[in-house]
């Protein structure tokens, strides 16, 4: 790996590695300007932040803080344990947004929930409603699972945001976070508790926060709670200390295991002490740990997590489809991970990922209004759900219509502060040139450590339309070299430079082209947009025997409003899907061919190939047959009530 | 549904209606004399009830009783809200095993815990040990949760087995049941709490003590709490109603949901009364949802019960191999509920279930030795578990090894007491002669109302060997009818009957002999025991692809250690079966053959046709082929850790 020395003023990013073979561009320099991913933002910031802050007055997850500080606060607190960082999730999520916008009504409502917030934080630095206090439990009483060290963290993530966006904004969440910081360090440090927090995320934000400060020992603090844990320094519970991954050292695992989103947002914090410190042996171990999850523990969604019980991994190759958790937090943490080790290692394979996260979890999970949410993701909905109620937090994650709220609402927040820095994740730089990773419109603005002036505007409707143009907007004497990203399923791509005779072949991974650039030049990549059919790896298990369908970066799936339409009946679980008419594209949408399956009656069904059990389709006489679009599955239940699919069973 | 009326003395059985088809033999009529189920039956004497009742004195679940007689009770109590009925479920397992053979240390044992408990029952005949006292919560204040007439359910059926093994035992536990049971109904009646408790179990129990003593509001109280459920009368949970049947009305129910051992514990004590208030619209229900949870919920071992998270039914044809549930406790719920319809409806499809799940449920939980247990039953194990501690309870429920206890402990009590009274499941009568619905070396002795003496003796080596002997032990000048189940997968069963020149063809469900029998003669029932290839029902997306084999009652699995014997490797999920090549019978095993898979590579497991994740058997140079034993699936886990699989996929 080349790292390169950063040398330039930490743009406006969540993440700015000292070195890495990346360098990230921030909100400063990169800005989305339209299509999908712009759309979701101008809702983002028109519907979901006010929808995220209205719950959080309304179920008291805000107001902890005002009783806390009016020393009202015991035993009555609203919320759950990690209530706390939900409120700064949202923060967060205004201060990438005030960032992306400069949306002055949004900056006075986060100026005064920074100050209610800080009026609660404690002398000596400590801040947290839900412990310490008469009638609360003792501070740090349950490490397992308090989540006091995990609330610091969004906080510092918050804060982090907030001082690249609008540095000297003199709201004074730096200073309540640089305290809450050195109470960590100090409490936690060589000489404190030799213990770590049951849910992981305090790593990844302290060792931001040491890179946006300079304070080496947060940093510091950082790498001996991964070094810590998985020495069993939690106690044991129900569902084994794997669970928050204190089962194995973070450098002996080679795969990720427990629950999905504490191993990614340890994952990602692990990157962040492993590049700082130059621990190469502890990148190497994240490395192999990333792609033995990618190979065998995760969805084609980009989903991760298969059991609900414990919102966890499965062992390689458990994948049900079904019973698929797919926590929408775990996709936003595993684009945490799989982001950090591009900036690291420069490797496409790992923006492959954030796309298919992006595009099939993130962009899932909200839906068109921006007002409910998925927080579990399954890819296979038996029943029609009933409608979540819009007017009370949902205790059930597993609704297959999007809630306003749950008891657990971590997912909404989560997804608000990703699509408001989304842009973040557009680009990067090097010392040769520019990188684009993730293509939407977009204006790009930025320089080069020896002052190359590096300014193009990307046009397109991907994932529509496979079409990305970038218009270089301002001439450079001296070349550089842009590279544009490939994805692994885009064979047979093309490119097109300025003064070719004939479009140049693109294979998957990135396509670089170095030149004086002039204004007003153009360069198009053709993404190869035609519809594929995936067959699954034959170990697992849950997918035998079926397809699943792409377009570009999106999954699509079978909803039943569909099936219905084409007079299939309601239930995506009685039909086949049959190949060999092929797909077809109908405006705007993929087209497959469905049988139904025939009736199928059988008092037990276990038999001999002759009984009722049998696979049936075979006996059918007159098949019903019928052309079915599929829809886009960050689509579905916008409709109303449906089962769906993504993985279809062939005939 | 044609009705008998008992007219005889209460038989020893747990379950003795007023009135319906058939009517339950009883421990004094029937006695299993050795084979398959006899040794089960004497290591649950020899081992497993000292083994739980050490369990349960080391872990302090019996000093509660003790305790609370002191008045030194209070919040510091051991064990969970249930742990009292563990210690019933053991009194009911000790009442079998006295009444199967006289033990009379046993019976000391038997009346000293009896005498423990007693002491501990409130004057007003409230016995709970974790509710009530100073520092504990108040009584009935956590009905959703707090298992206490749940845990009455279990004094009652022990009670009921005392007293029909027992009669006049002097021991004052018939008593004792009196007290609380009419503190129930006092206190739950009519005028009383409206509500029902959070675990089913009442129902069942106190109609059977209703039957027992006569007492007729006991079994009102049986129906009242069978009405009252299922309209919301519980607080909602994180899993919905549903989790207690607490969502739609039994007479309203079409298929069994929710927690499956509640779900079944309930249908058993609804048909109890359905049958004893002639509720015919009720039983009828009752019919429905055991036909649609057997062809849509049921694993094919028997299991019942496809989520870890809440231990509950999944949706129709939601039924993973490597997820299941199939918690042991609802392979005796469903045994308990398909025996009552039995009785009431006298079909075989009733039996049939019985003996699925007495061979692959409750005969996997113990080990050989009998003193350790799963808890739940997977049916594809992809890891070979470690040992489970054999000096601490276990907390987790899905360990591939048989743990010795767990901090939930229902299982082991609940098989215990199973095996113990298993003979009053093998026989009834009608007004007409015997019904032989299990198969095992017995000994019976019972008469028809009218006189006619019923004597035979049942000689066989099922399941391991096909014939099933009824050797005739008294002459009776007047004929009587011998009824024999023909199981449904027998096809080609014979009969032999003295004096015919050929064997009957026997087809599946009943055959009948009707003469007059002399003593010496002997009926010969041939079933058919080569191994059968099964397909599963193309709607159970988890097993596409997969079959499973079949030898006679017992299902059969592939385990890792005979892989590895074969040469194959350590992981079951690496080979596929080769059906072309047959099924082979050698020295009393079924063998098979199966094509190892290559090997596989893939960064992404979903790819096209020509990807390495694609089905990739064909491209296999020289596949590795090998013959394997298969073991039957009660036997797996008692080798060391291993991997197994009971759906094995076809090449």
């Amino acid at each position: 790996m080349t790292m390169t020395t950063s040398t330039t003023t930490t743009a406006a990013t969540p993440v700015a590695p000292s070195r890495g073979a990346l360098r990230p561009l921030g909100l400063d320099q990169v800005q989305i300007t339209g299509g999908f991913w712009g759309e979701r933002q101008a809702v983002n910031a028109a519907v979901t932040l006010a929808h995220i802050e209205g719950w959080m007055e309304r179920e008291g997850w805000i107001g902890n803080f005002d009783a806390a500080a009016t020393g009202t606060l015991g035993a009555g607190q609203a919320g759950r344990e990690f209530s706390d960082s939900e409120v700064y999730k949202l923060l967060e999520a205004m201060a990438w947004e005030i960032g992306r916008t400069h949306d002055g009504d949004l900056d006075a409502r986060f100026t005064a929930l920074v100050a209610r917030i800080a009026a609660a934080q404690e002398p000596d630095g400590y801040l947290n409603t839900q412990f310490g206090r008469p009638g609360q439990r003792p501070r740090y009483s349950d490490l397992e699972m308090g989540h006091e060290l995990y609330c610091y963290g969004h906080l510092f993530q918050a804060t982090v945001a907030r001082a690249r966006t609008a540095p000297g904004a003199g709201d004074g969440l730096l200073e309540l976070a640089r305290r809450a910081a050195d109470h960590v360090t100090d409490t936690f440090g060589p000489d404190g508790i030799a213990s770590v927090c049951g849910h992981p995320e305090i790593e990844v934000a302290l060792a931001e926060l040491g890179r946006e400060t300079g304070e080496r020992r947060y940093l510091d603090q950082a790498a001996l709670f991964v070094d810590r844990r998985g020495h069993g320094v939690l106690r044991d519970i129900e569902w084994g200390r794997a669970y928050f991954q204190d089962d194995l050292p973070v450098r002996e695992t080679t795969v990720l295991g427990g629950h999905a989103v504490r191993a990614n947002y340890l994952a990602a914090g692990a990157v962040d002490v492993a590049v700082e410190t130059g621990d190469d042996e502890l990148l190497r171990a994240l490395v192999v740990q990333w792609e033995n999850t990618v190979a065998r523990r995760t969805y084609v969604t980009g989903g991760q997590g298969s059991h609900h019980t414990d919102e966890a991994f499965g062992e390689d190759w458990v994948l049900p489809p079904d019973r698929a958790y797919s926590e929408t937090c775990a996709g936003v943490g595993s684009v945490m991970f799989a982001w950090r080790l591009l900036l690291a290692q420069g490797l496409p394979r790992y923006a492959d990922l954030v796309e298919r996260t992006l595009y099939n979890v993130v962009a899932t999970s909200p839906s068109h209004a921006g007002d409910a949410f998925f927080y579990t993701n399954t890819l296979h909905q038996r029943q029609p759900g009933t409608a979540a109620p819009t007017d009370v937090a949902s205790p059930r994650a597993s609704s297959s219509l999007r809630a306003p709220w749950f008891a657990v609402s971590c997912c909404p927040p989560n997804v608000a502060r990703t699509l408001a820095s989304l842009a973040a994740y557009v680009a990067t730089t090097d010392d040769d040139g520019l990188q684009v990773h993730q293509y939407a419109p977009a204006r790009i603005r930025t320089a080069l450590p020896d002052g190359r002036r590096v300014e193009v505007d990307i046009e397109t409707g991907y994932p529509h339309d496979g079409l990305v143009r970038v218009r270089v907007a301002t001439s450079q004497e001296r070349p550089w070299t842009l590279t544009l990203r490939v994805p692994a399923w885009a064979k047979g791509a093309t490119l097109v430079v300025p003064d070719d005779a004939d479009p140049r072949p693109a294979d998957p991974g990135t396509v670089s082209v170095t030149r004086r650039f002039s204004a007003g030049d153009v360069i198009d990549l053709h993404l190869p947009l035609a519809p594929r059919v995936l067959h699954p790896d034959p170990r697992i298990d849950a997918l035998r025997g079926c397809v699943a369908v792409e377009r570009g970066p999106q999954v699509l799936c079978l909803e039943s409003v569909d099936l219905d339409g084409a007079g299939l009946g309601t239930d995506v679980g009685e039909v086949r899907i049959d190949l060999g008419a092929g797909l077809r594209e109908v405006a705007g949408r993929t087209r497959a061919a469905f049988v139904a399956l025939p009736a199928l009656e059988a008092a037990w069904p276990y038999g001999d190939a002759n009984d009722a059990g049998k696979p049936a389709t075979g006996g059918l006489d007159s098949p019903r047959t019928a052309e079915v679009p599929l829809t886009a599955y960050h689509d579905w239940a916008n409709r109303g009530p449906s089962t769906m699919r993504v993985w279809i069973p062939m005939v």
